[in-house]
């Protein structure tokens, strides 16, 4: 059992985010010959609030080319977030065999919208002190309500630091974007009840770009799909949640 | 601990079939009050073979909407699957709030191939006795030298006795189309790593259809995206794993 410290300065209200959260998780169960978070699934209980909270870390296997671990996030004796994780290591001059799809367009990161920690409600988004999200603006119509309804939004991410991006901020980018239920006009609490995180290389140096859509939503629950694609157009992370939605 | 009887009529090969597998493991730790599997995130260690394995569920949190369950399945002690579950209960009735994409279009049923259980290099295909395929003929051209290129199948898909399906069957459902590695003419063994099912709600009777897609095939490693179509032409299951591919 390993003590896991979640400070203050990444939770949003009074708890962690989540994409932190996971990447805080991960970090410990890496080692040198899996180094690289390949797909990681994580099951969300409770919110822990900032403090110490308790990390089971458990090695299940460890093959050739992947290693599992079953990862548990306790805060006071209570379960908070339940993880698979499979790592192995990347090449990084690897070169896709075969792909589809392309990068999102976006407008460029000086005329995109910084998303600021502090709301207008009073509430500290905490995490977007450390991530310097630039939203493209034409997806944040729900913020002067125009919504475009498209439950689709797109940014630039990069680390507030300047730093080029690693594996586990990765983590945390896949689940920055706000909500799809914001650009259909329910501006209510999006509460993720699972999300999982493939990470497909390791990222090129400078801003990423991600993109998030749902396909339904029906009795209360969406999917939220989040690509992140580096600053040289490769795809480097596939993420998709399913997260509660309420009308009223 | 629970002892689970893999049935050699659902293997292929000696081994146990991944979506049969799943469909297994899940039917145990569901509950009255959480009879609907809605997140289902596997990590594949080591394929069992038929006869006895140990199943242990532990429930972590029965919460008002969902309840969440780490499950584990190993044989003679070794690891070989291990799941996160959240269940809960969908409505039967619950029609689309909002939604985007449709549903594949497939020539019809009795124009389809039906893929046999026995390859033609002799292996059992075991599954396939269980689950009645009938794959787009456009999409299984690698059989006859001519994969279209495109890394995507479809099928229709039901069960072999007629039944209408549950949501364990669209479970095994979601695991049921050949690797999509297939289409590119990469016919070689397709091992999956991770397979996160998400389960969006009850299917209608009759016919489901399928779709896989593949976005990324680099460093040894593919997505597979499959959708689940229900015959009233809703979306019933998204699910992605990642897998190994290899070129020689």
């Amino acid at each position: 059992m390993t003590t896991l410290d979640i400070d203050p300065t990444w939770c949003v209200g009074t708890k962690a985010h989540g994409g932190y959260l996971l990447s805080s998780i991960v970090g410990p169960a890496l080692d040198e010959a899996h180094p690289h978070p390949m797909a990681v699934s994580a099951h969300y209980l409770s919110s822990p609030d900032a403090g110490s909270a308790e990390l089971e870390i458990e090695r299940v296997r460890t093959g050739r080319r992947v290693a599992s671990s079953r990862l548990r996030l306790a805060q006071n004796g209570k379960p908070c977030v339940e993880v698979l994780l499979t790592a192995g290591k990347y090449d990084a001059d690897a070169e896709p065999y075969w792909t589809t799809g392309e990068a999102p367009v976006l407008p460029p990161v000086e005329d995109c919208l910084r998303a600021e920690a502090r709301r207008r409600d009073g509430v500290t988004v905490g995490f977007l002190n450390h991530v310097d999200m630039r939203m493209d603006p034409e997806t944040v119509g729900y913020a002067t309500g125009s919504p475009h309804g498209k439950a689709m939004n797109q940014a630039w991410l990069r680390r507030d630091d300047g730093g080029d991006p690693t594996l586990l901020d990765l983590l945390i980018f896949a689940d920055s974007l706000p909500p799809v239920t914001f650009d259909l006009g329910l501006i209510g609490w999006v509460p993720t009840v699972e999300l999982t995180v493939l990470v497909r290389g390791l990222p090129a140096p400078g801003w990423c770009r991600a993109v998030q859509r749902a396909r339904l939503l029906q009795d209360g629950w969406l999917d939220e799909e989040c690509e992140v694609w580096d600053s040289a157009g490769r795809l480097v992370v596939q993420a998709r949640q399913l997260a509660g939605y309420r009308l009223d």
